[in-house]
C-alpha cells in the first residue's frame, strides 16, 4: 500500500465526492431543502464531520486554508456569477449598487468598529486591551456581505429581480472596498505611527483597486474573445479559453493587489457575448454546464469546510463582545440601508419600497470571505476572540437569517420574480423604448444611462465586433439572433421530448411542422434593431411576428446557480398557427 | 506585486494556455499538420522553450515531474481512450491484443535487455560496468509501446479499425506487464541475492496487477453507474461523477500497486452504457466534450514537456549503446510481431496481412511513459546514459517513425478505415449474425466469444440494468434506442443548420417534416433485439425500416481523440419518403 504517493489528489477527490454525495442526499428528500437552505444543511454536515475528526484525533480538525479558498474555491463561484449575471438589471441599478457597496460598506466598517470600541471601554467586560485600530480591522472584515452566502439563500427564495441584483451586486462589488480597508487597517496595525498622508493614500486606493480590477478583467475578456476567433478547426478546446482567461484575470488582479472578484466579473461579462458568438453550440453548452457544475461544487465545499473549521479550540469566548458584534452588524446594516435608500429614492421614479429595504438589510449574510480573512490576520493576543465572533456572526446570519428570510418574504408579500421570462413581443418593446429614450436623452443633452448604452452599442458594432467576432462581415440584427436562438432551443427540446416519449400527439407534430417550415427560411436581416425604422427590416420583423403571433415563445428562465435552463411547458396554440401558415402558403 | 502568492496556479494556467495557443497556431496553417504529426510539432515547441529557458538561466530547465505525469497528465488521456474505445473490435481482437501486450512485451524486454548486455561485453565500447540486471531494467522501461504517442500518430493516419485497435489496445494493456517487470527488476537491483522464489512471485504478480486493475475499475464503474441513478434532481453535477469515480479507480489501483491504466479503462468501459442511460443529454455532451478537451490538453502538455525536458545536462552520450538501443528496439519488435502473428494467423480466418504486420511493428512508438520511468530510476552511475538512450529512442520513434508512417501507409496501400459508419441496416444484420452465432456456439458446445457475449448480455439485462438504471422497468430494444439516438442527433443537426442559415431549401423542409412526423410516434418496443424473432417486435422494426427505406442514416464517425462527432452530409431521398409517408397517412 502506497498511500503517500497518491495522497493529495486522492483526498481532494474524496472531498469533492463527499460534497457531491451530500448534495444528492439532500435532494432525495424533497421536503428538507424546501424548509432549510442548502447552505445550512452543508454547514451542518461540516459540523458533524468536524466533530468526528475532533473526536477521533483529539485535536482541532484542519481549518479551511485561506489560500485554497481564495485561489481555488472562490473563483469558480464568482466566474459563474459574472457569466450568468443578468446585465440589464445590473447596469440599470449600477448607481444604487455602487452606493450600497462602497458607501454602505464604509459606513458599516466604521460603525461597527467604533461602536465595538465603545463596548471595549466598559471595564466590566475586560476588553480594554482591544485597541481602536484592531476594532476597525475587525469591522472591515465583518462588514462585507458575502456573495457565496447571498447567492445560496437568494436563489432559493425567488424575490424580484431588482431586489436580487441589489443585494447580490453589492456583495460582489464590495470586495474592492473590503480589500482596501482590510489591508489598510492591517498595515496601520503594524505601523508605529500613522500619518495623514497614509489615510489619503488609502482613499485613493479605492479607485485603483476597483477600476484596476475592471481594467484587468476587460483586458483578459477581450483577449479571450479575440482568441476564440481562431478556434474554428479545433472546437474541442474552445471551452478551455473561457476558463483560462477568466482565471488568469483573477490571478493577475490578485497579484497586483487589485480586486480579483471585480476583475473576474468584468472579464466574464465582457467576453460573454463575443465568445458565445464565436464558439460552437456544443462548446457553449459545455462552458455553461461546467461553470454551473464547478461553482456548485465549490460552493458545497466552502460550506462544508466552514462547518468543519468551526469545531475545535480556535475560539476565545467573551459573551459581551460576541453578542454586541451580532447586534451591531444588524443595527448598522439596517441604518445604512435606510439612510442610503432615502437618498436613492429621491433620485428615482421606481423607488425601493420599505419591504424591499427590510429584505436588503436582512439579506446581508456573512460567509466564508470573512472567515478566511480573520484567519489571515497577523497573530496577536485577541485573534481567537475575533475568530469566535466571526464564526458566530456567520452561523447566526446563515442559520437564523437564512432560514427565516423565506417565511418573512412570504409574510411581507415581497414582490416575487415573475415566473415567465419576457416574450419576444415584450423584448421588442423594451428595446424600442431604450432606443427612444436614448434619442430623447441625446436631444435634451442629458447624458444618462440610455445615452451611454447607445454609444457603447455603437462602439461595439463599429469596432469591437469587427475585431472580436469571426464572422464580423455579417452582423445580424440582435432580434434575429434571438429568434434563431429560440428556434434552435425549441428544436432541441422537441428532439429531447421525442426521445423521452413525452410529446407524441398531434399538436407536437403540428408545432414541429411549423418549426420546420420556419427553419427553411434563411432570415437575412442584416441590420441592427436600432435601424428598426428602416422599412424593409421592419417588414421582415413584422413577418416573423405575424407568423409567431399565437405562439408565445419564452426565453430561458432567470438566473439560478444550481440548475441549467430546463424545459418550458408546451403551448397549445399550435393548431391556429398551422392554419395561418397554410393560408399564407 | 505579490507573485509568490499566486505562483502555482498562475504557472499551471500559463502552461495550459501555452499548450492551447500552440494547438491553435498549428491549425491556422492547414498544410503543416497534414505533413508533420502534431506530436512532433509540440515536441519541437518544447525544445525551443527548453532552449530559451536553458539560455536564460544557464542551467537545465526543469524536467517533467514523474508524479505530475502519472497522477495528473496521464489519467485524462487514458480515461478518454477507455470511454471512447470502440468496444466491438476491442473485444473481438482481445486475444490477439493480450498476446501482443503480454507475450510481446516480455519478448521485447528480454530481447532488448540481453542483446544490450551482449553489446556491453565488447571491451571497445567501455560499457562493462552495466550489469545484466540494469540492462533488463532498462529493457523493461524501453520495451513498452506508449498509448499517448500511438494515439497521437494513429488517429491522424486513419488505418483500418482492426489494425488501429491492435496497436492501440496493446499500448494500453501492456501497462500491467511494464509495471510488474519494471518494479521487479528495480527491486532485484537493490537486493543482494535473488532467489528463484522471487522470480516466481514476479510471474504471479502479472495476474494480480492486471486482473486486480480490472476488478478495481469495474467496482468503481458500477458504483458510478449506481450513483447516477439518483441525480435526477441535480443534473448539473452528473458529469462530475464520471470524472471522480474514474479518477478514484486510477488512484486506488496505483495505491495498491495495481495497473492504474487498466483500472481506469475498465471503469470507463464498464460505466459508459449505464451512465449514458441515466444522465441527461446535456450532461452527456458535457462529459464527452470535457473528456476530449482534457485529454487533448494533457496530451499537448506531455509532448511540450517532453521537448523541454530533453534540453539540458542530464545526458551521458555513448554512441554504441544509444545506437544499438534504437536498432534492437526496432529488430526485436519486428521479430516479435512476426512470430506472434504467425501463431495468431493459424487460429483465425480473418488473418493479419503482412502489410498490417509491418505497420504494427513500425507503429510501436515510445513516449512519455518510458521517459517518466527512466527518471524514476534509483540513482546509479549510468542513469544519465539510460536517460540519453531513452530520449533518443523516443525522439527517433516519434519523429522518424511518426513522420514516415503516413507515407508508408499510402505507399503500401494499407487498408484504410471505411469512411462512413455502418448503416442501420448493416447494424441490424451484424446484430442478427451475432445472435445466430451465439446460438450455433451454444448448440455445438463451443464456448467462443459469441457465447460469452450472449451470456453477458443476458446477465446485464436480467440483473445489472435493474440495479444500475433509473428507469429499469422499461428496458427498450437496443435497436429502438439507436433509432431514437439518431433521430435526436438529426434534430439537433437540423436546428444547428437552421441557425447557421445553411439548410434553407425545400429538401430540408421535407426531411424535417419527415423527422417530425416520426417523432410523434411513441415507439414502444419493449424487448431486446435478441428477441427479434418475436413476431410483434419484428413487425415494429419492419415498420420503422419501411419508413426509413430511402433515408440512409449514419451513426457518428469513428473514434478520434481531438474532434467530436461532426455533421454528416445531407441525403437527398427525402422527397420519396415524404410521398411514402403521405400515402401511409
Amino acid at each position: 500500500l502506497d498511500y503517500q504517493h497518491v495522497q493529495v489528489p486522492f483526498e481532494i477527490t474524496l472531498w469533492i465526492m463527499l460534497a457531491s454525495l451530500a448534495k444528492i442526499g439532500f435532494h432525495l428528500y424533497n421536503k428538507l431543502p424546501s424548509v432549510v437552505p442548502e447552505s445550512c444543511l452543508l454547514i451542518f454536515v461540516g459540523l458533524i464531520m468536524g466533530g468526528i475528526i475532533y473526536g477521533l484525533n483529539d485535536k482541532s480538525p484542519p481549518v479551511m486554508d485561506s489560500d485554497i479558498f481564495f485561489l481555488y474555491l472562490l473563483p469558480p463561484i464568482v466566474l459563474d456569477a459574472g457569466y450568468f449575471m443578468p446585465s440589464r438589471p445590473f447596469f440599470e441599478n449600477m448607481g444604487t449598487i455602487l452606493l450600497y457597496a462602497v458607501v454602505g460598506t464604509i459606513w458599516n466598517v466604521f460603525g461597527i468598529g467604533f461602536s465595538l470600541y465603545g463596548i471595549c471601554q466598559v471595564k466590566a467586560f475586560r476588553l480594554q486591551d482591544v485597541s481602536l485600530l484592531h476594532n476597525l480591522l475587525f469591522g472591515s472584515l465583518i462588514a462585507a456581505v458575502d456573495p457565496v452566502a447571498v447567492l445560496a439563500v437568494f436563489e432559493e427564495i425567488h424575490v424580484n429581480e431588482k431586489l436580487h441584483i441589489l443585494v447580490f451586486g453589492e456583495s460582489l462589488l464590495n470586495d474592492a472596498v473590503t480589500v482596501v480597508l482590510y489591508k489598510l487597517f492591517r498595515s496601520f496595525c503594524e505601523m508605529p505611527t500613522i500619518k495623514s498622508v497614509d489615510v489619503f493614500a488609502g482613499v485613493g486606493k479605492f479607485f485603483v483597486v476597483g477600476l484596476g480590477g475592471v481594467l484587468v478583467g476587460l483586458t483578459f475578456g477581450m483577449t479571450a474573445a479575440f482568441t476564440t476567433r481562431f478556434t474554428k478547426d479545433i472546437r474541442v478546446i474552445e471551452p478551455l479559453f473561457v476558463f483560462l482567461y477568466s482565471y488568469l484575470s483573477y490571478l493577475t488582479a490578485e497579484m497586483f493587489h487589485l480586486s480579483g472578484i471585480v476583475a473576474i466579473i468584468a472579464c466574464a461579462m465582457g467576453m460573454k457575448r463575443y465568445v458565445e458568438a464565436n464558439i460552437s453550440l456544443k462548446s457553449h453548452t459545455t462552458v455553461k454546464y461546467f461553470m454551473k457544475m464547478w461553482s456548485s461544487v465549490s460552493d458545497t465545499l466552502i460550506f462544508i469546510f466552514l462547518g468543519v473549521s468551526t469545531i475545535g479550540e480556535n475560539h476565545e469566548w467573551n459573551w459581551p463582545y460576541i453578542c454586541f458584534t451580532v447586534i451591531f452588524c444588524l443595527i448598522w446594516r439596517a441604518l445604512g440601508v435606510l439612510v442610503l435608500t432615502f437618498f436613492v429614492n429621491r433620485f428615482h421614479v421606481n423607488t425601493i419600497t420599505s419591504k424591499d429595504q427590510f429584505i436588503i438589510a436582512y439579506g446581508g449574510l456573512r460567509g466564508a470571505i470573512c472567515f478566511s480573512l480573520v484567519f489571515l490576520l497577523p497573530d496577536f493576543h485577541r485573534k481567537k476572540l475575533f475568530i469566535a465572533a466571526t464564526t458566530v456572526v456567520i452561523l447566526f446570519t446563515v442559520f437564523v437569517q437564512g432560514m427565516t428570510i423565506r417565511p418573512l418574504v412570504d409574510l411581507l408579500a415581497v414582490k416575487r420574480k415573475r415566473e415567465s421570462a419576457p416574450t419576444v413581443g415584450e423584448q421588442i418593446h423594451i428595446r424600442f423604448l431604450d432606443h427612444l429614450l436614448a434619442g430623447i436623452e441625446d436631444i435634451s443633452g442629458h447624458w444618462g444611462q440610455y445615452y451611454w448604452k447607445d454609444k457603447l452599442e455603437y462602439f461595439n458594432s463599429k469596432y469591437l465586433q469587427k475585431i472580436l467576432l469571426r464572422e464580423y462581415d455579417q452582423p445580424k440584427s440582435s432580434i434575429v439572433l434571438l429568434y434563431e436562438k429560440l428556434e434552435r432551443k425549441h428544436a432541441i427540446e422537441l428532439a429531447e421530448a421525442g426521445q423521452l416519449g413525452h410529446a407524441p400527439s398531434h399538436p407536437s407534430l403540428l408545432r414541429s411542422h411549423f418549426l420546420c417550415s420556419n427553419n427553411d427560411r434563411t432570415v437575412k436581416i442584416d441590420k441592427k434593431l436600432e435601424d428598426a425604422l428602416n422599412p424593409d427590416v421592419l417588414e421582415n420583423i413584422q413577418e416573423i411576428l405575424a407568423r409567431n403571433l399565437y405562439r408565445i415563445r419564452r426565453t430561458g428562465p432567470a438566473y439560478n446557480r444550481h440548475t441549467l435552463p430546463g424545459e418550458t411547458e408546451p403551448v397549445e396554440h399550435a393548431k391556429e398557427i398551422l392554419i395561418l401558415r397554410h393560408k399564407s402558403l
